[in-house]
């Protein structure tokens, strides 16, 4: 099949979105950004076996390949409009293509946003390269910097499941006896097909002094914004939102921690918010901490003075670190 | 070294464009699109050893890797902003990393655009994904479709350079003896560093009736903009602009038009004018032949009636169709 039959049969749908002027077929696509909006563009690129298991469900890798990178409009607050979608296939697998273009068309459509154009080439590995573009009111984007001393720490969702998931996937950690069959679905589920969270971002775009979604571990990535703001930050371990599933791992192998904090793949968002804003129970916020300016900058303690992962030497930061 | 060191080692640089509002080091980048101008967006994927050999400079593969995706904007009358490139690694070479962000740094001047954001990953073979992004006025934009009969059919600068160059690299072809030294290192450059035709792009828009960039082969491109348009064409091969170096090597070896017009990675125009449109020479355009509705939708016809070589069973185009 040539490259042009190829994407009319898989990627080639009618754009949804009036800011998409110009979709898949021409030498580019043309978007018509809202007026008084600031366009949004986020870039995520995954390999087979190395971002998500080789034995991943084609509807399962176009489900996260998308979500990962609106999971970073979410994290600015912004509303996708479209993505591009370069693809590198081993082979042309007409059954693979079919359900993996089904799987991308239904996460486009839950999401509500565009493909709008891309390219296919051949590679050793399934290679998927996604930018996705969104919209944002002028001035109100959640960056990673601005966090003030004072502000309170929050979390969407559950941390940790993910990273479970993918131990259990690549078999590298042994799921404790009390785990049920439940759990294990669950967690690879959370692995497989993680949910941006959209509407939250949306909620507290212009609202949030700070935030980024979660990828590379919860104190990594506090880590990071911590810099950004020039604050350190107090966390209280016991408050970190964590699923049955999880909580059942850990009760059962407490070291797993390192991974729940440290692993990375939950796309929850981490969100600083001034101390008297009220939270409104639909956002689905946990409050962990607190910032300040009383240690060294990107310094995170625990506050009842707990060691963190981080602190124990593990080192799975610097293990996949390119 | 850790992704984000390497970021901020070779890929974070200040953006030159107001239009860029946020660049590389937040989750996502933020552009402020020029009141009046719409977004455009083309993405394409290299792959060493695929699109380009494996030999090629690291600076040089930082130069076309933006340059082709540059050309699909020219090809659309845009003028560029920025990019996203997200980059599969097979190893951390500093020493490749420094040379590939100089010549990425140097492009990106020479084109007046703004590294944004992008990705880092490891994978087995060097991976670059490009999006890029341009500003058209609303309403502008060239493209494929919406060509008339009795139009005029132009290319800028010259075609087959880069296929002959390819030959070369690969040694697939013999060089006749009759080329000159120069002439290969001429056609390697043309390989390996095509110029996107920005300025003739630009000066076209809201002009030229139709147009692409020739990057599958001068024959196929122009089969697609006539699908599009629903017309057919003919050609003048006598017309066709050749560099000194590939008419040498067609005097020795004339079945090397085969290559010269089926061949690809030209990443010169080709534009549909209307007949009346007097031709600025700035623009460096070679009429080569006009459309019409005497054939079948998407069939070119030699002007002397000689046969072209998609009809003499040359199968480039299936050969790497994916």
């Amino acid at each position: 099949m040539q490259e042009f039959d190829l994407i009319h049969r898989y990627f080639d749908w009618a754009p949804a979105h009036p800011e998409v002027a110009l979709a898949v077929g021409d030498d580019a696509a043309i978007l018509a950004p809202p007026p008084g909006q600031h366009v949004v563009i986020a870039t995520d690129m995954l390999i087979a076996g190395r971002h998500f298991p080789e034995s991943t469900a084609p509807e399962a890798i176009a489900h996260k390949a998308l979500a990962v990178n609106l999971s970073d409009l979410a994290a600015m607050g912004a509303i996708p409009l479209g993505f591009t979608l370069s693809l590198g296939l081993p082979e042309i697998d007409e059954s693979w293509l079919q359900r993996f273009s089904a799987g991308l068309r239904a996460a486009a459509d839950r999401w509500g946003c565009d493909l709008v154009g891309g390219d296919t080439v051949r590679a050793s590995r399934l290679t998927l390269s996604i930018t996705a573009f969104g919209s944002v009111a002028v001035g109100k984007a959640i960056r990673r910097g601005g966090a003030q001393a004072g502000d309170r720490l929050a979390v969407t969702g559950t941390i940790g499941d993910a990273a479970l998931g993918l131990m259990l996937a690549l078999e590298t950690g042994k799921a404790p006896a009390n785990l049920l069959e439940a759990d294990g679905s669950y967690l690879r589920e959370r692995l497989d097909c993680p949910e941006p969270r959209l509407s939250v971002g949306r909620a507290l775009s212009g609202v949030a002094r700070a935030g980024l979604d979660v990828s590379d571990g919860l104190l990594q990535d506090l880590g990071h914004m911590l810099s950004a703001s020039g604050l350190s930050a107090e966390i209280d371990l016991d408050a970190i939102p964590l699923s049955p599933a999880a909580r059942r791992w850990l009760e059962a192998d407490p070291t797993a921690i390192d991974h729940v904090l440290g692993g990375g793949d939950d796309y929850e968002l981490l969100l600083v918010l001034p101390p008297e804003l009220p939270l409104d129970p639909e956002w689905g916020l946990t409050l962990i901490g607190r910032l300040d300016d009383a240690g060294a900058v990107g310094e995170i303690r625990e506050r009842a003075g707990r060691p963190l992962p981080g602190q124990r030497g593990y080192d799975h930061f610097t293990e996949d670190g390119a």
